[in-house]
């Protein structure tokens, strides 16, 4: 498939409905190295989810009784609010162990929402019911084409921001995001998966040559705990012979401390897991070898701001 | 005084110092109208006074004993965050009030810091001492020129970034950083002072027609708590004609709030104020006048990822 047109398609579709995140150059995390950061943390929603969502429903009609989605976490709160902007309904089956700050997030965007006892399993059941008798649409949260396109045009934005890299490092989930990456990237610069230890789908993949399941956990696993790798993702990593690197839970966490002690940059453990791999040597740059990051999504819990002490220190100068 | 050329010449002196922090167009906040931020809190040491600090030590001699400050906030920890780059020895005197977060980001920066049973008086006078003492050089937080031309670096930064308004607004507490601001951008675009209500010695002083001292609380107050506006800052607001807006801690609550909710932006009160303005309704933009804000600070009490809980949720999808 080829991508590039796919994706230049998709940015000029959802541009304006997107922030176009800043970029940074910095020289810190005790790396020795300047590391180039794009902030699609600061994406609407907290995560690139919205770029596929939005490509998604700007591609092909939506049916009258909108959308459906099963999720508790940033592709939800996606497709949330991207249905709102566009004027869709959306109808969004919540696991409760998603936890209040990313049910609150997703009721933000005014959805129809509905808190599912148990786990995710439980939710996605009931929004196949709702599909089946409604007609709703579901989008899928990594392996369809307008997704991954959707999501690759973040590596066209950051191209067009003047992206000054040999290597760009990407964390790993589902494999939406840097199936995007390989279509736009690719040839022109080494695309690096970073995985956490408790949740590798794409290395399991890659080391058996086909998708298969995977057990997952840990810090990331709310974002990056896809149990299969998207196909297409497969496909294209398989052609470009990509690697795909681990990254430790404690990793990803010292990561996480790194960018809001170095630059008050706060992200999820999946935010960080791309770092990750350059703060704990999984990838060792060459020398001169100029390396960028992607911090992917900022939807921590809980609330930062939930704790009212945050509000009463008082001291001054 | 003419301060662009001093502006121009701290900039090529402290650059390499510093990063060059993101700017940001979004539509959001509710307002139905882009601001343009920049993102000075993502600064080394969480804010702009990284810039006055380095301007100072590398635009004079600095005495063997090195410096002082008696500093629990931004100040203290820019003095000594560019005391270590450039190899000088500092000495922090920090009020027990100012909180662990802060002593700690003190303390990560190698400085040598005496903790002062007390408020910001005993550790100013404990600071005096030590001056005395041993002729170590302090550096003030906002009423000098070397430290009122490093702030104004940021506005010849946004500049060439292609900052495309007609409005600036800025928070103020001395008044180091909006005097940069007039040093730089005055007679090209209005820069708006925006101060909380509980902490307002620029509209004090505007309104007296010369600095007096006022009382200060309040959220914001330990970034912006100055008892007296500064001189160089005075000078510039009268000479400029210049409008200072105030508003209530709650907006500033509500401007904190709607930066992490909307854009996944955590700063202190401080770096919300000028944001505040524009959501309270305090500033009314002309229908297409371009506005920017400026995010001063993000050094927020708690530590947000001091909660243990923010690793626990396991949520999928």
């Amino acid at each position: 498939m080829d991508w590039k047109p796919l994706i230049s398609g998709a940015r000029s579709r959802i541009t304006s409905h997107l922030v176009e995140t800043p970029t940074l150059t910095v020289q810190s995390f005790g790396l020795g190295y300047p590391v180039q950061m794009k902030l699609e943390h600061l994406q609407h929603t907290g995560s690139f989810k919205a770029r596929g969502a939005f490509n998604t429903l700007l591609s092909q009609p939506v049916p009258k009784a909108g959308l459906v989605a099963a999720s508790g976490g940033n592709h939800g709160a996606a497709v949330a609010y991207a249905a709102r902007a566009l004027g869709h309904s959306a109808k969004i089956y919540v696991p409760e162990i998603a936890g209040q700050a990313k049910i609150d997030l997703i009721r933000s965007t005014g959805a129809d929402i509905d808190v599912v006892p148990g786990t995710y399993a439980n939710a996605l059941e009931s929004a196949q019911v709702w599909e089946r008798e409604t007609g709703a649409m579901q989008i899928h949260a990594y392996d369809a084409p307008a997704t991954v396109a959707g999501q690759g045009t973040l590596f066209a934005e950051w191209d067009s921001q003047g992206l000054d890299a040999d290597t760009v490092l990407v964390a790993v989930g589902g494999g939406g995001l840097i199936a995007g990456a390989l279509g736009w990237l690719q040839g022109k610069r080494k695309v690096v998966a970073v995985e956490p230890a408790t949740s590798c789908a794409l290395k399991a993949a890659l080391m058996t040559g086909a998708p298969v399941d995977v057990e997952v956990s840990g810090i990331a696993a709310n974002a990056l705990g896809a149990r299969r790798i998207g196909d297409l993702c497969f496909e294209l990593a398989q052609a470009a012979d990509m690697q795909s690197l681990i990254v430790s839970d404690a990793a990803i966490e010292t990561a996480q401390h790194a960018l809001w002690r170095d630059h008050r940059l706060l992200v999820e453990p999946a935010g960080a897991t791309a770092l990750a791999a350059l703060m704990s040597g999984a990838y060792l740059p060459e020398r001169g070898e100029k390396v960028a990051v992607l911090l992917c999504g900022g939807n921590i819990d809980p609330e930062p701001l939930s704790d009212p002490a945050t509000q009463l220190d008082v001291s001054f100068a």
